[in-house]
C-alpha cells in the first residue's frame, strides 16, 4: 500500500533510476485501480469469494475454476450445476457436494460462523428449488436461514401462523411463481427489507414468471424490492449483505 | 308463442289462403328466433333490462336511448357518463340521479325488490369509482350488497376483520389495481365464487392495469375468475346472475 | 368447537390450572383459526376435497399424497398427470383410473351424488383435453356435465342447434384456442354465467393462448369471466361453486 | 414506346449524334421503369387516384394537394380530415363535401358509374366511424356498398337475420373492436373474401385495438385476412380490387 | 324448397294433421338454417371441399377423416402433415402423395380443371415451405400459380425482374420472414389484392414472426391484408376465392 | 398483554361467569391479531409514520389526512402533491412545506435525529425529480443522504470520482431512466446493498420505464434489486430499513 | 503530459519533498483519468462538441446552457426545442436560429469547414422532422447531406431513380415509420453503412414506432444498424463519425 | 460499361442491325441494374463476396454452394454451421476449416491482406460465440480485429483498463447480453462508432436477448447503433464497411 512511497523513496537514494519510476507510474493508474480499490469490493476481504455460475460452462472450464478456487480458499460455490457436472468435479474434488434441488454444487472444507438470521419463504412445492438456491447460497455467505416453505396466499392460515418468526428475522426472502401475491402479503406483515424473487412456476399467462415479476414490482406494500426471475442465487446475496450490515 | 299453431288452424279453417299461411312460414324462422327465442335472453324476461355505455356517445343518441328504456321500463342505467351527459338527460328527465365517483346515471322509478347478497372488496381508495360501478349495478338488478373497502393486502388485518362477512354471501367481487393481490387472498378465504377486476390505479410498470389482470389471471386460488381492467359493471352483471341461481 | 367453553368448564370446575387453560388461550388465537375457521373453506365440508396438480411433483411425494387422500376420504383427484405417474399410482392404488384424454387421475371409491347441471362447450376437437379437465373436475365434485364439442363459430349452426340446451344449464363453460370467439357467442345466447378457457390451442400470433384470453377479457357480451390458459381444472371447480349455489 | 426504335433509326440516319443517343439510353433503364412500367399501378389507368391521409399535414401543403388533385382529376378523396381542414379547402374549394363521422373530405365533380357490390359490417355503434371511412372510399372507387352496422356476436339475430345478403355480395369488410370476434364469424357464413379490420374501440385490455388485431389474425375461419387497426381506408380499397375482378 | 308449401297443403286437404304440420314448424328454424342456408358455404357447392389440418391429429381420427373424404369426394387435402401420418395413410390409401417441403399429403383422383392465375412470391429459400403450402392449395382448389421465390428486398433486382409477371395475376401472395418487407415492396409494384404471409423465419428479435407481422399490417402500400403467421393454407384459400371471383 | 391471564383468574376466582369469558375468546382471535400483532409493523413503534400518496386524492379527504397526521404525530409526509395541493394543505396547515421539484409536501415540527449514511444517485438531470423524492423521504425518516446526481455512464468519470464515497454509506439507491445501465456499474463498485429505480426518462423504445426495468432485473452485478418505475418513495423507504439494521 | 516524469526529476534534483510527489501520485489515478483520458472523447478536440436535449429542461437552466457553450465556442446546438425555448433564447441570444420542423435551435457564428458527404433518406413527409434533425445535426458537426426524402417503398421507382447518388456518399440514413421497410431496401442497393433511424409515425398497430424498429433490427439486409425511434439526432452524429473515418 | 456506346457505334457503323440494336436495348433495363447497377455492391467488386447463412440449409443445397463459391472465388465463409455440416462439407473440400465456438465454417485458399482495426469486447464468457461470429467475420472481410473479451461493466477496471486500446481502433463492436450496459459504458468511453450486439445470454427476464436489445437502443451515449439479437455476422460486416471506409 506504501508502495508509492516506496518508489519514491528508491529513487531519491538512487536504489532506482528515474526511468524505473517513470515506467511504474505509468502504470500505475489502472493497476491501483484495479487491485487496491476497485478490486476490493468483490475479494475475500469484502467475505463475498467469486460463485460460479455452472450452467453452459465447458467441462474443462469449469473444472479449472472450481480448483482455483478450492486451492485459494478452502471453498467454492456453484449455482445452476448439473447433475453431469457433479460427475465431472467429483471425479477431481472428492468431497464436493450437490444438491439435485438446489442445484447447487459446493466444496466446503471451511467452516465458516454464522451470524444474524434471516427468512427464506416460497409460495408452493414447485418454489424450493430456487428457496432453496437463495437459502443454501446466503448460509454459504455465512448467514442463518429460516425456511418457510409452502405459505401461499391462497391459504393465509399457513403464514399468519408463522408471523412472528419472521418479524424477528434481519431480511425475508419472498418467492413465488404464479401471481407472485407471496411478496405483498409479507411486505404488510414485516418491517424489515423483503427481497421479492418471481419464480417461472405456473402456466399460461404465467408468461415464463413475468406475471409474478409485475405482481412484485407493483407491491403496494412498502419495503420490497425485485430481483430476477428465478435469481435465489442474487436474493440470497443481496439479504446477506443486508444480515451483515445488521450484525456488523 | 302459439302462432305457430294459430296459422296453421286458419289454414285448416280456411280463414287464410296457403299463400298467406306461407308467406308467414318463410319469414318465420328468422322472426321467430329473434324475438322468441334468441332475444329471450336479455329481455325484460331475463331480469336484466339494457344497459347503456354512455361513454362517446353523441347527445341525440344518449337522449333518444334514455327516453325510450325510462318510456318503456320506467327505469334505466347507465356506465361511464360525464357531467356534460347528467345535464343533458336531466333537462329532459327531471328525476335522473348521478353519481360522479362510480359515473353512474340512473332512472328508477320502479322500486325493484332485493335479494340475496354478494360483497364488494376493494383494494384501496382509488379502486372505489370501479368498486362503486360494481355495487350499483348489482343492486340495480336487485341485489344487495356489502362494501368492504380499502382491505389491500399490504395490512391483513382489515381484510381478515371481515373474514365472516365475506363468508356469508354468495358471490365476493374482489377489486383491485397495482399488483392486485387481492383476489388471490380472498379466494383462499371464502368458498363462493370469485370475480377479479383489474383496475387501471397504479403507475410505472402497473401499464394501466395489465399488470393487475396478469395476477388475477395467475392466481393460484380456485374459484376466482376475471373480467376486464375497470369493467366494475360486468363483475356486477356477473354477480347478479350468480346470486340470482342462488336465491331462486 | 367448544372446546372453548369446556376449557373455561374445567377451568372453573378445577379440573385444570390457571397455567393450563392459559397455555391453550395463548396457542388458541392461530390453532382455532386454522383449524377452525379459515379451514373449514377447503376441508369435507365446503365439499371440495383437496385436489393434487400432479404435473412435476416428485414420485414419492405424488404416491403420499394419493395414498394420504384416499385412506381419509376413499377418494382422490389429481389432474395433469402423465403415463407415468399412472402406472407408479396404480402400483399402489389398484383400482386409481387415468384418463390420458383429460389426463385426470382419480380414485373414486365412494359414489357421490349428481345434482344440478351445467354445460361444457368447446370450440374445436383439439380443445377436449381442457374441455375434458373441466368435465371431469365438475363431475368428481358432483356436478352433471353436458358436453358441446366441436362448436367452433366458424360454422355456426353446430352451436346454434345446442342453443336449448345451453340455455337450460345452471353454468356454461366456453373454452377455445386460436381466436376465441366462442365465449362471447355464447354470451349472447344464454342468460346464465359463462366461464370462459382460453387454450394455447393455435399457432403463430396466438401466443400460446394469450390471443384468445385477451379476446375473451375483451367480449362485448355480458355475464362472462375467464380464467387462466389451459385451466380447465379452475373451470370446473367455479362451474361447480356456482352450480350449488343453484341447487341449494 | 416505340421511342427505342424511334432513337436508334434517327442514329442510324444521322438525325443524331451518338452522344445523344447515348445519353438517352443512359438515362432510359430507370425513365423506362419510372414512367412506363412502375407507375402504370397508381394512376389513372389503374382506375385508383391518390388519395390524402389529412391527418399531420400542415395547411399549405394539404390546400396544394387538393387544387393540384382536384384540378387534373375534377375530385379528390381525403381521409382523417379534421373540421379544421374542411374550413381550410373550403375557402378554395367550395364544393368540397365533409362527413364529420368518417372525417372523410372529399370533392366529387365527377360521377363515376358504380359496379359490383360490397358489404361492409360493423360490430357496435362506435365502430362507424371506421366502417363509413371504408363504405365511402369503396364508394368513392366506383363500388356500391351494402351497409350492415351494430351486428355484434352477443346479439347473433342481428346478424343473422343479414346472412343472405352478405351470401350475395363480392366481398366482406368486417370491423369491429373490444374481442373482434364479428370477423370469425361472419367467415364461417360466406364463402367470398373477407377483410377484417379490428378497430381501437374499447378500454383495459383492448390496448388500442390490439386484442381485436389478434383475434382477427388468429380467425379459425378460412378466407379471412387483416388490415391495421383502424384502417377502414385500405379495407376499402382492397374490397374495391377484388370487387373490381368479380365484375371485369 | 317448396317443403313449406308441400306441408300447408297438405294440412289444407288433410293428408296431415295440425299436430304433424305444427310439429314440422317448431323444428323448422333451425332445420332449414343448417342444412340449406348456413351450410352451403363450406360444401361441394362452394367449391371448397373441407380440408384436414394433420397436425397433433391422433392416428385412428386421421385415417378415418381420410377415408371419408377420398370415399366421398375421391380426393383430399392435409396440411402439416408428418411422415409418419404419411406412413399411416399410404398403409391404406396406396395413392396418397406426400411432400416433405409444404408437408401437403394429398389424394388427388379427380383432375380438376384449373382456371385463373395467381403469384405466390416469397423472400428467402427459408419461406419455401410455407410458400409451397400457398401454392399446392391453390393448385388443390383449382388455381394457376406462378411460384417467384426467394426475391427478398435486400437483392431488389430480382423481384424487379419479375414486375411484369406480378402484374398479370389476379391475386399475388408475398411471403416473408425476419423484416417482412417484400409485402410493401409489391403492393406498390401490383394493382391486384396483395395477400401478405409473416412466417416464422429468422432469429432473435422476429419473435417467431411477431414482428413479419407488424411490419405487413403497417405496411404504407395500398392493396395489402394479412393472414396469420406460416398461415401458407390460409393465403392460398382466399386468393382462390378472389381468383374464382376474377374468373367467374 | 396479560389480558388472557387476567381473564382466566377473574373466572377461577368467581368474578366473572364463563360466559363473559367464553365471549371473551371467541373475539379474541382477530382481535388479538388486529391490534397487538399485525399492526406492530405499521405504527409508531416502527418508526415509520404512514405516508400520503397525495395523488388523485380528493380535497377534502387529502385535508382530513393531513389534518389526523400532524394532531396526532406533529408532522406528516406526503408524495406527488401538486400545486393545488399545496395551497390547499396551506389554507389549514400553515407551516407546511412543498419542493416542486419532488412534489414533496411535508409538515416536520418535530425534529428527528438522523442515523447512518445512504448515498441516492442519478445518470441525468431529468431523473432528479424521482431523486429528489427518495432522498426526502430517507431523510423524513431519519437517514442522512448524500446526493450524487447527473452521473450516467456515458460519462464514467463522473462516477468514477465518487466511489470512495459511494464505498461508504450504508446502502445505494441508484435512479436511471433509458438504458438503465447506472445499477450495474454501481453495483459493481461497492459492497452495500443497490436498490434501483427504473425512471420514465427516455422516448422512443424506452416504453415509459420499462426499457430500464428489465436492464435493472436482468442486472450481472451482485446485490442489486429493484423497485417500481419512478418509485422514489419505495426505494427511500427500503433504504431507511437497510441503514436502520446497520446503525442498530 | 510528461508531468510523471517531471515530477520524478523534481524530486531526483531535491526541488521537491517526498511527501509532495506522494502526494502528486496519491491524487494521480483519477486526475488524470477524469481530465487526461476519460474526457478526451467528449471535448472539443473530438470535433462534436456538446449537444442540448431541449425537451423538458427548464428555462433558466435551458439559458445558461446556451450562454455558456456560445461564450466557450461560438455555437451551439440544441434538439427537441420548443417555439417558447426559441423566444426564450432569442432575448438573450439575438443570432439564435430556430427550425420549427426539425426543432433544432442553434447558434452557429463560426463557420465550420465540411467535408466528406452523407444521404439522409426518409420514406414519408411526416418522416421529414426527423430527418431534419438528422441532416441538420450532422451539418453542424461538418458534414455535407443530400436530402433524399418522401422515397417510401411503396413507390419503388422514386427510390431506385436516386441509387447512383446514393451510392456515392460515405454513409446513409434511413428514416421510416409505419412498416420501416426502406432501410433493408437500400441496404441492398449500397455498400456503405446503412444508418435506420424507426420514427414514431403510424398509427393502430405501429405502436409508436416499435413497429418499424422490429421491421429494422430484422433486417435481412447486410450493413444496417439501428438507433431509438425518433433519434435523428443520434443517426447524424454517427454518420458524422462514420464519414469523419472516410474523409480523415 | 461503356457496352451502350459500343452497340450505338456499330449501329452507326451499319456493324449491326436496327433490329440487333433495339433488342439489345429492350433487355438492356433489367440487365443492366441487375448485373451492372444495382449487382456491384454486392460482388466481388465490393469486396464483401457472399456469406452463407448454413442454419437450417438442406445437405445437398449447402454443399452445391460451398463448391459453387470455393471454385469462383477460392474462399467461401458460413455462418451457424454445425458439426454435421461440417463433416458433410469436409468429404468435398478437405481443407474447409470449422470452429465449433463460432460455428463458423470456412474456406481461405487465398490469403487477403488486412488493413485497419476494430476492437471486439464482450461482456461475458458466455457472449464468446456471438464474439468471435463477429471477430472472424471481420477478419474474412480483411480486418484487423482486437478481442477485448470478458470486460463487463459489473467489473469496471478490467473494461478501463483496455481504454487505451478502444481509443484506437476504427470502430468497436460492443457485445452483451442479459442487461446490456456494456454498449453504453463503451460509447461514453471512445469516440469511434459503436456497433452494439445483444445476445440471448440470460434468463428469466432476459426474454431472449430482448431485454439486452432495449438497453442498448436507449443508450444515452452517442455514436451507437444496434444490429440483431446474437447476430455477430452483421455486426462484422458493418464494422468492416466502417473500417474500409477509414482506411481507403
Amino acid at each position: 500500500m506504501d508502495k508509492t512511497r516506496e518508489i519514491l523513496m528508491q529513487l531519491k537514494s538512487g536504489d532506482i533510476s528515474i526511468e524505473a519510476a517513470e515506467s511504474y507510474f505509468k502504470r500505475a493508474p489502472f493497476e491501483e485501480m484495479d487491485y487496491a480499490k476497485l478490486d476490493l469490493h468483490r475479494g475475500v476481504r469484502s467475505g463475498f469469494p467469486e460463485v460460479i455460475f455452472c450452467q453452459g460452462k465447458a467441462d474443462e472450464h469449469l473444472l479449472r475454476l472450481y480448483e482455483k478456487l478450492v486451492e485459494a480458499d478452502g471453498c467454492a460455490l456453484g449455482t445452476r450445476a448439473s447433475e453431469h457436472q457433479y460427475e465431472l468435479i467429483k471425479s477431481a474434488i472428492e468431497d464436493v457436494q450437490y444438491d439435485p434441488i438446489s442445484r447447487i454444487l459446493k466444496v466446503a472444507r471451511v467452516q465458516k460462523e454464522k451470524a444474524g438470521r434471516i427468512a427464506v419463504c416460497c409460495a408452493g412445492t414447485a418454489d424450493v428449488p430456487v428457496a432453496e438456491e437463495a437459502a443454501q447460497t446466503a448460509e454459504y455467505f455465512g448467514t442463518n436461514v429460516e425456511r418457510v416453505y409452502d405459505v401461499g396466499v391462497s391459504g393465509l392460515h399457513r403464514l399468519l401462523s408463522k408471523v412472528e418468526l419472521l418479524q424477528s428475522v434481519n431480511c425475508v426472502i419472498a418467492i413465488a411463481g404464479m401471481e407472485g401475491a407471496l411478496a405483498s402479503v409479507i411486505g404488510g406483515l414485516v418491517s424489515v427489507p423483503v427481497i421479492a424473487v418471481p419464480t417461472s412456476v405456473g402456466y399460461g399467462a404465467s408468461f415464463g414468471g413475468l406475471s409474478a415479476l409485475l405482481t412484485m414490482i407493483n407491491s403496494c406494500a412498502n419495503g420490497i424490492a425485485v430481483v430476477n426471475i428465478d435469481n435465489g442465487y442474487g436474493a440470497g446475496y443481496m439479504a446477506t449483505q443486508i444480515n451483515r450490515l445488521a450484525v456488523s
